[in-house]
């Protein structure tokens, strides 16, 4: 479907609610084990959500609406979370999470953008031109991404648990993961 | 990581709440679109979890504990939601799985759970002699391989709409479908 900013912000809306009712106060057994080297915990991944909402994507629906594509976005650091979680319980970071989303909800309404501002363009440093709609649509989907990453991390502990059922769950064959 | 009691029921404890969170009152575009044909709209996934508290995980644990590996688990359909789930709401079907959830831990409770029960064995009608112990753990992990197709049935309606952030969006990429 197309992208359409009352859809985009029902996600945006419940995505703190769904992290909190599934992870918090879960054993750290599901909450602080990866998937093997060089990949997130779900502690990890909610860390690298509120990264993003700090310096990601309203910061650069701001630039692209004040620069246009004359200046490209500010760089992501994929791994900035890191830092910045560090010390902090999950329960801390789950207030963070919702505390910094309500604030760029904020911002996003108080902007009342119109369909024509939904088409204007900015510069992603590494795919060019990107629109304003496909930043918002994709802050949204990258919620799902990271909702189905942390799914899969979880489901990742029971990979031998389950014994023969494995063949039966897909979320252990999935190959769909995020970069990161 | 080993099975443990104590885990599984801390994800089966809190995937009613989480479903609730991310489901309740969305638009009908994120949760009455599928994959495409003969595929699980988010509204359908929830049916089916209905349907496997009904047919599926505590009946089974039962004919285990009762039969051993004398009697094979009954038939569990696996569209079999497709009935029950009819002229039904999603609000509905939420507040019923969240019921029926509670009710069926609420047994498993009750049946005080010992280590030597856990390594019980059952017949499951495809793999053969299954335990306890990988039908509780296959509970827990089908919930996760549900919200895993969840998010992935939602991001899916949004890949145009990201347009080249697509790349980056591991979800858009995966391929680990449950069956179904």
């Amino acid at each position: 479907m197309e992208h359409n900013l009352h859809h985009t912000i029902a996600i945006l809306t419940r995505t703190p609610a769904t992290l909190n009712a599934l992870l918090r106060d879960l054993p750290e057994a599901w909450t602080l084990r990866n998937e093997g080297e060089n990949t997130m915990t779900a502690f990890d991944v909610v860390g690298h959500l509120i990264h993003g909402e700090r310096t990601n994507w309203m910061p650069r629906a701001r630039t692209l609406l004040q620069f246009g594509e004359t200046q490209a976005f500010g760089p992501f650091d994929r791994w900035g979370h890191l830092r910045e979680s560090q010390g902090k319980s999950l329960a801390q970071l789950l207030d963070e999470l919702a505390r910094l989303r309500s604030e760029n909800l904020d911002e996003l309404h108080a902007l009342n953008l119109r369909p024509e501002d939904l088409a204007r363009r900015g510069q992603h440093p590494a795919f060019g031109a990107v629109t304003l709609s496909q930043l918002l649509a994709t802050w949204a989907a990258h919620d799902l991404t990271h909702l189905h990453q942390i799914s899969r991390i979880m489901a990742h502990q029971y990979r031998t648990a389950v014994g023969p059922y494995s063949a039966y769950l897909g979320v252990l064959q999935c190959a769909g993961h995020s970069s990161p």
